[in-house]
């Protein structure tokens, strides 16, 4: 018997319980023809062949109760998913944004929490108009949103549950293998790393009645190495680490691009991320910093460039 | 020694320690003088003086590390909430409205989810309007907010946390118990039973690499009995209860009308929370219906109409 054969039939085993065991994947046949006619249209549109990447961005919930009041969620405000998306669009990649639901928007990313409400005014005549000092930001924001999803070169799709992103990972991710070394994974969203299996959660709410409440939540399997080995192998694939130790930080993100066989992993200090970030792979680590002589300028601009250039030469080294 | 003085000393121990391990609110003199502000101005405009509601709506977070990546969350939307507000400012009512980041606004609860780019569009004039058929609703929900923010009937004040959201209620309750009889609480915000104390929680990130996690979460202090003892004894108090089996949830409302001398306890089953609640009060059970003769009518209408003539009887006897 061979040992490293062994560990993997034990990690296919751990990802098909996790996907027997959960709650069908709402709008299944929606989300694949929507994603096959994204797919479709930026693989065929005349002479341009648009390079397709999948953003992931925000965090994922893991519920608690079957019928859900209760649930751990991982903290992410998808900005880094959104605004990466910006510049992918800039660069000329068509874009699948597969979002937390209620997290940044492409485009968004300057309107405060409740835009309609504190940027905009009914004014006399009953037209609607933008505050000051939003007016700019406020026009961008839609025309550039709508003017994206109706050139068809994004495509936006939310979830909420971990359950659901990772069957919509699987789903897309299968769908894009067809594009090969065309195809980019940029694997921002924060995914939980513990869940509470289906089968195995309270139905009813949790009773608060009888003391303390220990929980005892399991791991989940991690997709990355069936991502890059089964759905899509030849792609070019990023995933993300964020902690809040450094020193954790690049160790953990080194260890990633080994074991997942990672094109590269861009490691993330939780209070510096911003500004700075560093993107390991295997030739070396490189740090991507904002320009500072920019006001304004944002990190995922270099971040971005970086990666377009990185997997150009993977594209060209395939050919 | 009296067993009952004895659970009385427990409680306000819990409560003390509760507070005392809670990380400071943020703003709290801001809070504080805002909320000092709207009571005088609403207590004192001419001869109208106005009763004054706390609202709370929405649900709270329950931190598991001190720089917050991972938390447990209650779900509510917050519809309950923002509704009610809106009946409440139609009787005449000065609404605080304490209510969870991202959650519901009162007007804005027939919107989608993310209304900037769903209801509207920029015009070749480069104004923007609403696209159809939300042309209505988007006015309607800007200008009825800004008037009712404007005019000093409405207060909107933010929380996440279960420390923020039980900090901010023991600092209104507590600038109402002035107001005496006239204050109405009205605390429909889904608020987590079980909590990490502060100061036992890890403080960098929880790591996923050794096996599963076992998780103690303590019972949160019940603080309805110290509100009503306490903090504003005269005021009419409203909790409420939602469960998802039946049987339990009217046992449990009662035994909260008893238990935290509650002047009423909403009962809620989660499936059927928008057509019809029931009322438990110390002189029965009030089922409290939708108009269902009416398309769009809503539960709230019927249940603040109910809660206001019961308030006001109860200022009448007061008096």
């Amino acid at each position: 018997m061979d040992p490293s054969n062994g560990f993997e039939e034990t990690s296919n085993h751990d990802i098909k319980s996790f996907f027997d065991s959960s709650p069908p994947l709402k709008n299944a046949a929606e989300i694949k023809r929507k994603t096959e006619e994204f797919i479709q249209l930026n693989s065929n549109s005349g002479k341009l062949v648009r390079r397709i990447v999948l953003v992931t961005s925000g965090g994922t919930t893991v519920p608690l109760e079957q019928r859900c009041v209760r649930y751990i969620d991982n903290f992410s405000s998808g900005h880094r998913g959104s605004t990466s998306t910006e510049y992918f669009l800039k660069a000329g990649y068509a874009v699948v944004f597969l979002y937390r639901e209620g997290t940044y928007q492409p485009f968004c990313t300057l309107l405060p929490n409740n835009p309609l409400l504190e940027c905009l005014q009914v004014t006399d005549e009953s037209n609607i108009t933008a505050r000051p000092p939003y007016e700019k930001t406020v026009k961008e924001a839609i025309s550039n949103s709508h003017a994206a999803t109706s050139s068809g070169t994004l495509l936006k799709l939310p979830f909420t549950t971990i359950f659901e992103y990772l069957q919509n990972l699987q789903l897309i991710a299968s769908l894009m293998s067809g594009l090969g070394s065309r195809a980019l994974f940029y694997l921002a969203a924060a995914v939980s790393d513990f869940y509470v299996p289906w089968e195995s959660m309270a139905v009813h709410k949790i009773q608060s009645s009888s003391g303390p409440l220990d929980m005892r939540l399991v791991q989940v399997p991690k997709m990355l190495s069936v991502l890059r080995r089964d759905w899509a192998p030849k792609a070019f694939c990023i995933s993300f680490k964020l902690e809040t130790d450094k020193d954790i930080l690049l160790k953990k993100a080194g260890a990633a691009l080994e074991k997942y066989n990672m094109d590269m992993v861009v490691a993330n200090e939780l209070l510096t991320r911003k500004e700075e970030v560093i993107v390991v792979t295997k030739g070396g680590n490189i740090i991507v910093q904002q320009d500072r002589t920019r006001a304004g300028a944002e990190v995922e601009e270099p971040l971005i460039k970086l990666i377009v250039d990185q997997h150009s030469a993977s594209i060209n080294s395939a050919a």
